[in-house]
């Protein structure tokens, strides 16, 4: 039953689609018909490739996917489950309006089955009219998959082009970027020969040096471009663009005014659009094609060493995804100058480790510094002694070296960014970016059906003939259809509260596991059995359930994230996604960062003194910073150089096997629980853990094993359903059923995000990990070639989006910059012991060194003042103890004032915090310093764009002389003659030749109804 | 004697001005030759206005001015020495090669003079060349001024138009912007009616809810332009515009290839080159021109309290002089709040004077704590409750309101700044300014003239063939004439030193006023007879110096940074001018604040202590902060209530008469002294006077006196000279001749500078002077009034220059912002006595009350330690001393370390450097938030846009509809008819038909030599 409108029209409407109140009426006489007649099957070897239409000539240049599901099918076949589950998912009796009359001898399925048809044909028709060319295949079967072919002939390319204004390359010859003097000349002469076995081997990649002079198109100055062969003029990339961007904006009035294919996509009208890969990666024949090339030169681990084919990329994937990996590849260099600093800076700790006196004078067994219980009745008194070697190894990563090494870092950020906008304006200028608009955006499909249900809700409590012109009226939608403040109200309210609720949820449970440790330890320790591993158990078992509850919890936050942006109903994409990014970011990080942040500042820091200790649940006190050695003293000791040895040891293991260190973690925090005198290094291991573990599980599990078994369950579903599939078909699928099977490509937002985390690891703590930037190089080599791998063999090619920036993950890199700077002036000044130290040699030390420095440091207690019932119970201490010490500076016990904070304290204090500011504002100052020293635009760009204009406006006026003289010579010929009729026949010709059953010539075919 | 060349030439070169390398040899076929006869004077009478050629119909869009001095005519007049005054200046003998042989006979003046001559006659060619029209009168004198006028024609206008992309109104009608819901549009409508008295009468101010879509112009696209009258379609600032351009770019290759007018203005080939006003500003005849409008409406003090007509001072001065008038009114108005809130504050320090504990703890006869002597020798022990009124005048500006008020101005800056950017974007989309791209700029001619050395160095040592191409060829300057890094580092090292150098000298002069007071007090105490007035004389002189110097320096730094920024070679006008800016801002800066940020925080902070002070250039003593009351104890005690009411008096009074203050400022500092518990006064009235002095004397000094001098100057020297013009032209002046006497627009730095300046004043230190934002308004209101009467009546029209933001002040701005967070936590930290205050009373005191404060913060000191010779002489203090105390926190002589910093100081530091931590951090966090609260773009703004690009789209597209049909109907026509044609001969008909004389009917006549 062929369409009365359509010739090539292969569907099942009986009904004449009605006319849609589009305004298209006074045009139908212009309405174009593409459809192309697929029934005359061609041999698939006869065509050229599997993404041209069957006449072999048009290029698929984008492909509507859609389940269809013949009229009354579900009734005579019998699967009535199986089809629902496909359509059934879509907003049924929504719109029960809409429906026409002769419905009511269908079932509801029916109904909805056939307004979708109809809504598509609809849209279909609307395309054609666009100018673009469809084809597709027979519904032949009850139901099945049917994918809409979309060509853009070359008129609707020129048309879109100018439109988009797409810079394309003019006729004039390259010209050379000049590469400074004669010496930078041969200094990147000897760095490219140097570099070369790095460079991946894809054509376009070697001459970045040269550049095109490129001019917005425009089909009036057609003479202006080298137009060799108009089906390639612009690439697969810029096509499905364009047509992309008609898809966007073409309106289905019948489907609500439903503007674009994302609202018809999310009603269910289609299933899915995506433009073609080039064809694939892994075809065994010679033939090669980009993805293939990408595959080869970049998206395979075996070319982990080699720079990536950033143009290959734009060229390919466009100018978000090739700016996303541009940035990751940056970082990824970048990664390289602190990660060889921070080992140098680890090495220097080891190498260091036996000068340090503090360390050396806690180990010396001659000193003996009774130290005061660590738990109430079941601890004993305790020799400092027992702590040296936790000490020794705390040294390694709590020296002087971190501390300019933290200096560094802040300025490594700031160095970044700056380097990554030059990079930006480079690939901006390479890309022809410069002086791209912001393009215009259409409301998301949701935001449209809240206004319409707000604009019903409101026409309804008014007047009748009101909601005639909102239900049909399609012009109003510009007055008053907004969401208000008033309207969006609850739904900022609901995220607010939820934001906080979830920030207290993840603090309550950072305060459970405090809880945790402090209830299990007291617990265990009550028992003689299990006393000597309570540590072991506890903090083992503590660090596993924080990795494991940030793990969980960060995919809750993501969905979170997700619902509550889309109860804000945001009104673009671009808002959505600007407003999720800062919502899942702002919850990832509390999440991903409070342990440490309680480890940095606060563990330890409100544990009251002996006689008054703070007390939580009454009978648990809160846990010291220094929790170390009570089990060391038991346990046998191992040798400080072991110790410190084992230490170097584990830290470097996760270069052989990144595995490894998750499960020796909690091993290694036993061994290396922080000493007295510095808490830095339980920070450190806190902070290794978290971040490694973080890293492996997500790279591996979530990265690599969902989707596999995403797409197993997808294969096995598949072959369940593919009873009714041709045999044909799936021996030789085309390109767009291959396509199909892949995942469908949702946003570079996953990607960014846990690079800004992993950014917040190596920057905001690195004063207590050194090594930090080790592993994120380390992480990230392997992280751009996954990426690489899923973009290539497992999406759908994504839109080609073009953008000059990063968007918001550059505000937020920045302000994790900003704000790593004030986190590590106060780890250096408050968790680590570098200010202590300072102040005492200078300040109290009689000779300058740091002798005497651990006595300084620890206070007098008076034992007979402990509290009723909280002395030791069985005290295994050889010799009688009066006063025993604790870490912290307070009064001794026969001061007039016993216990105050002493004037140690408030110098220390007033060090650190002098410590603090002029870190803070001298780091920022450098800051600002470097970032202003960096031009913005690297100066060979913004040069070469100076010239670049000046070359234009030589190049327009030779043509305006050339023009000038022409009407001077033959003053007979008509004044439209000359060069310029020549260039306007050029253009509009081939559109009348070339593409038979394009515009001029099919507008006669149209049998109107 | 008439050139070869034109016929309309009047000059009296006598030789063949040669072929210049431009290439214009292939091309001479074309030259067009517009030069007019204007020896038919016509009367001026008949003629419409004086802004037109003598035809009466082409305007005068652009005048260069030159003298000339026929040859030897310094000979036969015998006024040698005035003609060389004004031609000797260029570089004579700076291109002996360029000289043409038949030079011998000539005077090495007279060689200059043709040489010149020659190189205007082949400007002025190659400017008729580009399509220009010129006129200019004869030189029949022996010599004089002669002005050519240039005007553009339509079809010029029309090409750069397109070059430059200027955006202009399309013919579709305007359509209104929305304002919000419908209490909004209310809430607007009251507002603009009660605002309509403030509003400038103005025809085009009524309409800014109006815009005009607008779409760069494109001759291809005529048809799209509302194009009625083509002399008026393009305004006047807009043909200057394009006028300029085209003179900038246009290469005088005899003139060693220089390119564009300022190059030949710097080598005195001509002396000046200006658009012109529209007409007199203070014509009493009816006609009205924009000029006059905004004198009227504007540049009049009489009209201070109305907006200012943005819109039409950007349509007069182009947008870059609209920006800084509407940066200054939007900076001016954000001022009303804090001086409100300002005033508020001291109001409240005035009420709770009388609840002030410590003041009234001071004021307590009762309390006796007798003080250590100030001085050596000479002073004696004095009672505390001596400075008892200082105290309570203190208590005015230093309150708890400060802190708050210092909060809301660190805010207040970062709102100033957002509400600029968003005003900016406002701006730029009416102005169509979104979406420019930076202009190509030109090298400056003192770059190109290095080069050329440079070059020219270089090709003498290498070959002689090397010399040859470089001078004469064209086209390689592209190639290797660039100033490397070498040839600048002389002058960057220049600067650097220099700087450094400048940055002493204002250090070491503050010093030395500081050396100054010390000697000058110590050798007047010497003396009895003038001890009595000793504070007087020392304290007001020293703030004169300070004051003077200020001023003196600022004059000297301005010449010195514009000096070094010569001798760094700047190779665009935009570089020279951002360098200049940085350099000048940055010597202006030290040089204002050096002695208020001593003041702030270092006076009184090196004293040491009774018994080891601090002394200089051994003898002198340190001085204290606390310097007061050394007279306030022997001169009569005025109550308390009255210093406080002076006080409040004396900070009115400015109010009422600006002059006063700078007058009473010194006895205002003897009175208020800065008494101990605070510094703060002080440090406000350094400020005060430093600030007030400053914008008074500027004003009204530099501002107004110095142009009027200059004026008066330039009036009698054009008397002298004026011997030879005829009366008839002085009588009836041109508007060329009048604009030529007014004075050249040199650019807006100063302008900005000392706005920014202010700025600093406002913002740095304001929570020690609550009242600058006060004086800061007042004197911007008159400041606005004061610049647009200078542009409207003083200077020569500037050039419109198109730009889209205020460039490096900004980050100026913002830099001083962030700035003022440090400062201004600092000062509340450091020089108020804020957080001692609240330490005591919630570590300290009793009952939570300050009471016994003033006692807290004195030591004690034991007399007999004073060292030998430092005694008072002769003490007259009734009772004997034993102790005294001093202002400071120190053990007490019986401790066991006694005068070591006590605990309390520490605390006290503690204190002060953590609230300067969470200060700094919570205003620094809290402008972040009020910066991303706050979008850059207005909402309303970025819908427009967003809107207005959809609309153009509908717009084309309909376009390409309506072509499409009319392709489709008359099939038989030819393939490139249609309206196409027709609209390119609407843009190309007119250019032969309107415009006698120009590019085609022209060329017939052009005689080739």
């Amino acid at each position: 039953m062929p369409s009365p409108r359509a010739p090539g029209w292969q569907g099942s409407s009986s009904r004449d689609p009605g006319q849609p109140c589009g305004g298209d009426s006074p045009r139908s006489s212009s309405v174009i018909n593409n459809y192309l007649d697929a029934s005359e099957p061609v041999s698939l070897e006869a065509r050229l490739s599997r993404m041209h239409f069957h006449d072999n000539q048009r290029k698929v240049d984008y492909v509507l996917a859609y389940h269809y599901r013949k009229r009354g099918a579900h009734l005579a076949q019998g699967s009535p489950g199986h089809s629902l589950a496909i359509i059934s998912n879509g907003e049924r009796g929504k719109e029960p309006h809409a429906g026409g009359p002769g419905d009511i001898e269908l079932g509801p399925l029916d109904a909805l089955e056939e307004e979708r048809k109809e809504q598509r044909e609809e849209f279909e028709h609307n395309l054609m009219e666009a100018g673009l060319e469809l084809e597709k295949d027979l519904e032949n079967k009850s139901q099945g998959s049917i994918f809409v072919r979309i060509h853009a002939p070359w008129q609707v390319l020129a048309r879109e082009a100018e439109f988009l204004k797409i810079k394309v390359p003019i006729k004039k010859e390259m010209y050379e970027i000049k590469a400074g003097g004669s010496i930078a000349k041969k200094f990147s002469a000897v760095l490219q020969k140097l570099s070369s076995p790095l460079q991946p081997r894809v054509p376009e990649h070697s001459n970045n040096k040269m550049k095109n002079l490129s001019y917005p198109f425009s089909r009036e100055k057609m003479y202006l471009y080298n137009i060799q062969e108009k089906d390639t003029f612009f690439d697969n990339a810029t096509r499905s663009r364009i047509v992309h961007e008609i898809l966007k904006r073409t309106v289905c009035s019948r489907a609500n005014n439903m503007m674009g294919i994302n609202s018809l996509i999310a009603n269910n009208i289609y299933e899915a659009a995506y433009p073609l890969h080039d064809g694939e990666y892994d075809s065994p024949e010679d033939d090669m094609n980009d993805r293939k090339l990408l595959y080869q030169e970049w998206a395979r681990y075996g070319v982990f060493y080699k720079f990536q084919p950033i143009d290959l990329i734009r060229k390919y994937f466009g100018e978000k995804i090739g700016l996303y990996f541009a940035w990751l590849g940056l970082y990824t260099s970048f990664l390289i100058p602190p990660s060889v600093i921070g080992v140098i800076v680890f090495l220097y700790g080891c190498a260091t480790i036996e000068e340090d006196i503090p360390s050396r004078e806690m180990c010396d067994q001659q000193n003996v510094f009774t130290m005061c219980p660590l738990c109430d009745k079941s601890c004993d008194y305790w020799n400092l002694n027992s702590a040296c070697g936790t000490a020794r190894a705390s040294h390694l990563f709590d020296n002087t070296a971190t501390v300019f090494f933290s200096i560094f870092m802040a300025l490594w950020a700031t160095m970044f960014l700056e380097n990554w906008k030059r990079l930006q304006m480079r690939l901006g200028y390479f890309w022809d970016l410069t002086g791209i608009e912001e393009e215009e955006e259409h409301s998301r499909p949701e935001y449209e059906t809240k206004v319409r249900e707000k604009m019903l809700k409101e026409s309804n409590k008014s007047a009748v003939q009101k909601l005639d012109t909102n239900t049909t009226g399609c012009d109003n939608e510009d007055d008053e259809d907004k969401l208000t403040w008033k309207d969006r109200f609850p739904g900022y309210l609901m995220n607010f509260a939820s934001i906080l609720f979830m920030i207290a949820l993840t603090f309550s449970i950072v305060f459970g596991v405090i809880v945790y440790r402090i209830t299990t330890a007291a617990a265990l320790s009550l028992n003689k059995a299990t006393r000597s591993n309570v540590r072991v158990t506890v903090t083992a078992t503590a660090v596993i359930i924080n990795l494991v509850v940030i793990l969980i919890l960060d995919e809750i936050y993501g969905a979170v994230a997700k619902w509550l942006t889309k109860i804000e109903v945001p009104k673009t994409e671009q808002t959505f996604e600007e407003r999720l990014i800062l919502k899942a970011f702002l919850l990832k990080f509390v999440n991903a960062y409070s342990p440490i942040f309680y480890v940095a500042f606060f563990k330890g820091r409100f544990v009251g003194r002996p006689g008054s200790y703070v007390y939580v649940f009454d009978g648990y006190r809160m846990e010291e910073a220094s929790i170390a050695t009570g089990v060391s003293c038991l346990a046998p000791q191992p040798s400080p150089i072991l110790i410190s040895s084992t230490a170097c040891l584990h830290s470097f293991m996760p270069l052989l096997l990144r595995a490894h260190l998750v499960l020796m973690g909690p091993f290694l925090i036993f061994s290396l629980q922080c000493a007295p005198g510095g808490c830095l290094m339980e920070l450190c291991i806190q902070l290794s853990i978290i971040m490694l573990g973080k890293q492996l599980i997500q790279n591996n599990i979530f990265e690599i094993g969902v989707p596999k078994l995403k797409k197993l369950f997808r294969k096995l579903k598949d072959e369940t359903e593919a009873g009714e599939t041709d045999s044909a078909h799936s021996k030789h699928p085309e390109q767009w059923d291959l396509d199909y099977s892949l995942e469908p490509y949702t946003g570079l937002t996953p990607e960014y995000m846990e690079m800004i985390i992993q950014f917040g690891f190596v920057t905001l703590f690195v004063a207590s990990f050194p090594l930090a930037p080790l592993f994120a190089l380390l992480n990230n080599v392997i992280e751009v070639r996954l990426d690489a791998k899923k973009f290539v063999t497992e999406l759908r090619r994504p839109d080609a989006v073009r953008t000059k920036d990063i968007g918001i993950w550059f505000d937020i890199l920045s302000g994790i910059g900003k704000f790593s700077v004030i986190s590590n002036a106060f780890v250096i000044a408050i968790t680590s012991d570098f200010i202590p130290r300072l102040v005492y040699q200078y300040s109290y030390s009689h000779n300058g060194t740091l002798h005497g420095f651990v006595n300084h440091t620890l206070s007098f207690f008076n034992v007979s003042q402990l509290k009723e019932g909280t002395q030791p119970e069985n005290s295994q201490f050889d010799q009688e103890v009066q006063f025993c010490r604790f870490k912290d500076y307070r009064e001794p016990p026969w001061a007039p004032n016993p216990y105050e904070f002493s004037k140690q304290y408030w110098l220390v204090l007033s060090a650190r915090l002098a410590f603090v500011i002029i870190f803070q504002n001298l780091v920022m100052f450098l800051s600002v310093l470097v970032d202003w020293m960096i031009p913005d635009i690297p100066t060979d760009i913004s040069d070469q764009i100076k010239k670049e204009k000046s070359l234009l406006v030589d190049f327009f006026l030779k043509e305006e002389h050339e023009k000038l003289k022409l009407m001077d010579e033959p003053a007979l010929r008509s004044p439209g003659g000359g060069d310029r009729s020549r260039s306007r026949a050029a253009s509009s010709a081939p559109s009348g030749q070339s593409q038979p059953g394009s515009v001029i010539s099919s507008s006669s075919q149209h049998t109107n109804v």
